[in-house]
């Protein structure tokens, strides 16, 4: 895994724990398997998801971070202002094969924040982003948006491993291996 | 995009419409976004499900099928011995990382079956499997894991388009431009 000293935070805009309580944790899950230092929640405060990352930190390791922001819009704001990169994930945005080499380069010397979207993006976050990036221009997934982001972003991420975790699988072609450590 | 005469179908296991309404339909939206030909899913027939993803094409364009499976084990069992590949996506499996460039040599010849999972993936689908393939061997999302087996597949698959739709989107950075056609 490529050390980085540069923080990469997701932001996941306008949570809804009764309709959404699965994909926000979904999501939360992506940011921590493929490289994220910590995931920020707007809309409505759920302890639920807090729990599942804390334990899921607890079973398998590392340092991520989950919180609830009250106010996404001055988060974003404050964040920019400390000369943060701010990229929203959106069908509507830019290719991201035609960007991921920009990126890749700002991602070394820069705070990045990742926004993925509720269930409608106010327009101000196209306005503040830095970026707005496609996953291709199809209707799909905000968790599978952030999956192939994180990839893109460092293909490395896929052999991510985790210190201080009780959990770990051995690989395997016929059987579930898991050892307690 | 790579054109492929071979079919690659996504089969969704033991499908709950309470608890998984949105993860199964964001794993069949990513399967149509990314390349896929069809999306099967067992355990709980689902016509809201069906009638998303009826609508998407529609609206996006595209011939991908999905289809209510009642029995998924002798589906598997079926396609495997019309010479089919069956990839089990599981936390479990082998490395992506050390079997992809075998995979794609398969995706040239075969017809390939992506298995992702549901609660608790019964035992003869690992032993089933020709391969079960492991995207990080970290908890995540069934969702993340299947976008980026198939964006792994075939790069291509980002830059994918479909025939015949009613809405298409001009990618930008700043605005939501959409045009119907």
């Amino acid at each position: 895994m490529t050390q980085n000293i540069y923080k990469l935070t997701i932001l996941r805009l306008d949570h809804r724990p009764y309709r959404d309580k699965r994909i926000t944790t979904h999501c939360a899950l992506v940011g921590r398997a493929f490289g994220a230092d910590e995931f920020l929640f707007s809309g409505t405060e759920d302890l639920g998801i807090i729990t599942v990352i804390t334990k899921t930190n607890e079973n398998w390791g590392g340092n991520y971070r989950i919180r609830f922001v009250e106010d996404a819009l001055s988060f974003v704001n404050g964040f920019k202002s400390e000369g943060g990169i701010v990229i929203h994930l959106t069908m509507y945005g830019l290719k991201v094969q035609e960007k991921i080499e920009e990126l890749k380069k700002l991602r070394q010397y820069k705070n990045v924040l990742l926004i993925v979207g509720g269930a409608k993006v106010p327009t101000e976050y196209f306005q503040l982003a830095d970026y707005n990036i496609a996953i291709g221009n199809q209707p799909h997934s905000e968790v599978s948006a952030l999956s192939l982001m994180l990839y893109l972003l460092d293909n490395l991420s896929l052999n991510k491993t985790f210190d201080n975790g009780k959990l770990k699988i051995i690989p395997s072609n016929d059987i579930k291996k898991i050892i307690r450590q």
